[in-house]
C-alpha cells in the first residue's frame, strides 16, 4: 500500500491546463467523502465546499482570482470555505448556546478546511486528476462572499481549480528538508544557512529566467518587488480582516 | 494506484495510544521529503517543522497541551509552524526588502503549513503510522514559541503525535456529503437540514454515553458547554491575537 500513495505525492505537481474531459460525479463526490475521512477540531467538520460548474458563476468569480485563467477554463472550481455557520446552527437547534463568533474559532475552522482541502487533493490526484490552489481567496475574500451568498460564520480560505492535466508540467523545485525541520529547537538561520539552502533554487535555470523577464537583479527581488509586494499585502492584510469582522468571527 | 491512496484515506483513525516501537530516521525523513511535495504559496514553502524527540522536551511541551497524554507517550511529536523568517532572511541576504510581517502573510503562512502537515499524515499513515493532531497548540503559541525558541514570523499552528498505533480504534463517524457540498451557491441550513444531516451522529450509542457522562440534554451542549465553551473560545483568541502581535504578523 505505502508505496503507492508514495509515488503519488513524489510525483506531484500543479496542473493549471486541461483537458476537455469532463469529471463525473460519481469520482466528485467520491472524492469529497473521501476528504471527508480528514481528521478535525473535534470531529466537528468546520468547513463547506461549494462547487461551480456552470459558466456565468466562473466568469463572476475569475475577477476575484485576478482573471487568472484557471477559473473560467478548469471544468469544476470549489471554493473550500471555513465554516462555523453550520454547527452554529445545529448548537441552535438543540438547546445550547453557540460562541463561535471569535478568532480562534475561525482558526479551528480555517485548520479544518485545509485539512479537508489537501486530504481532497491528494486523492484527486492519485485519481489522475490536477489540482491548482488559487492563494487569491483570502485576498477577495468579500467579492467571493458577494457571488457565493456565504452567510455569516462562513468565510472562504482556498480555491481549488480541477480537471484532467492537459499536459504534465516540470515538478517544482523544493527545499530539501534540513531547510525546514529542527530538532527540538529553532535554530534560526544564519547567512551561510541561507546561502546553502537557497543555492539550489537560484542556480535554476527558469529562475534565472525568470529574474531577467522581470528585470531585476535577484529572484528575491522578484518577490518582494513584484508577486508579493508590501503594497498588496498591507492592503489585503486590511481587507480579510475587516471580513472576518464582517462575518462575525471577531467579536 | 489509485485503489491504494484511496483505502488509506477511507480507513483513518486518529491514533491516540502508541506502541513502544520507535520511527526510524530514514522513515521520518522521507515522510518530512514527501509532505514538502505539497502545494504551497508561490512555492515559498512557508512552514518549519520542530521535531520533539527528547524526553524532558516532552514533558516541557505537555502543559501547553493540557497534559494530554498523547504528548509525553508518542515518540515523536512535531510542531509544525508557519514560518516567514527563513524566506525573509533570504530576501535581506539578496538586496531584497521583505515586508511579510503582516496578516494576509500569516495566513499564506498557515496555508502552507497546513498543505504540508496534512500531507505528511496522509502519508504517515499509507506507511502504517498513527497521526493525532493537537489543536492545543494555537491555543497556548505564546508558551510554545518559548519552549521551542520560535522567532519573530514564526507561529506554531498544529503539532502532530506520531508513532506506531497500539491499536486501532473504531472510525469516527462523519457527515455526509451534502451536508457540506453547495452547488453554485451557498444554500443556507433549516431547521430540517440540520435534523437530518445531524441525525446519524445523534443516533450513535457512543454519543449518547457523552451526554450522559457530561450530565447534559443534548450532544451540542457537550460541545457548547464543555469541549468548547465561550469563556475558552474568547480568552484563547485574545491570547492568539496578541501572539501573532508579538511574533510580527499584525504590524
Amino acid at each position: 500500500m505505502d508505496n503507492m500513495i508514495t509515488e503519488t505525492i513524489k510525483n506531484r505537481r500543479t496542473i493549471r491546463t486541461y483537458s476537455n474531459k469532463e469529471i463525473e460525479d460519481s469520482l466528485l463526490n467520491e472524492l469529497f467523502d473521501l476528504a471527508s475521512k480528514a481528521p478535525t477540531t473535534g470531529n466537528m467538520q468546520l468547513y463547506s465546499v461549494i462547487v461551480t460548474k456552470e459558466e456565468e458563476n466562473k466568469k463572476l468569480l475569475a475577477p476575484a482570482h485576478f482573471n487568472q485563467p484557471m477559473v473560467t477554463k478548469a471544468p469544476v472550481v470549489l471554493t473550500i470555505c471555513a465554516d462555523f455557520n453550520r454547527f452554529s446552527k445545529w448548537c441552535e437547534e438543540r438547546d445550547a448556546v453557540p460562541c463561535y463568533n471569535n478568532f480562534q474559532s475561525f482558526i479551528a475552522s480555517l485548520l479544518d478546511a485545509m485539512c479537508f482541502a489537501q486530504t481532497f487533493c491528494d486523492c484527486a490526484e492519485a485519481k489522475g486528476l490536477g489540482t491548482c490552489y488559487l492563494g487569491t481567496t483570502t485576498y477577495n475574500a468579500g467579492k467571493i462572499i458577494e457571488i457565493l451568498s456565504l452567510p455569516k460564520l462562513v468565510v472562504p480560505v482556498i480555491t481549488i481549480t480541477l480537471g484532467y492535466p492537459e499536459s504534465i508540467p516540470s515538478q517544482a523545485d523544493k527545499l530539501e528538508i534540513k531547510a525546514f525541520v529542527h530538532n527540538e529547537t529553532y535554530k534560526d538561520y544564519t547567512s551561510d544557512s541561507i546561502n546553502e539552502i537557497y543555492r539550489f533554487k537560484e542556480s535554476l535555470e527558469e529562475n534565472k529566467k525568470f529574474i531577467e523577464e522581470n528585470n531585476k537583479k535577484t529572484l528575491a527581488q522578484v518577490f518582494t518587488d513584484i508577486r508579493y509586494p508590501e503594497k498588496n499585502n498591507v492592503h489585503f492584510s486590511k481587507e480579510f480582516i475587516e471580513v472576518l469582522k464582517q462575518q462575525g468571527f471577531m467579536d
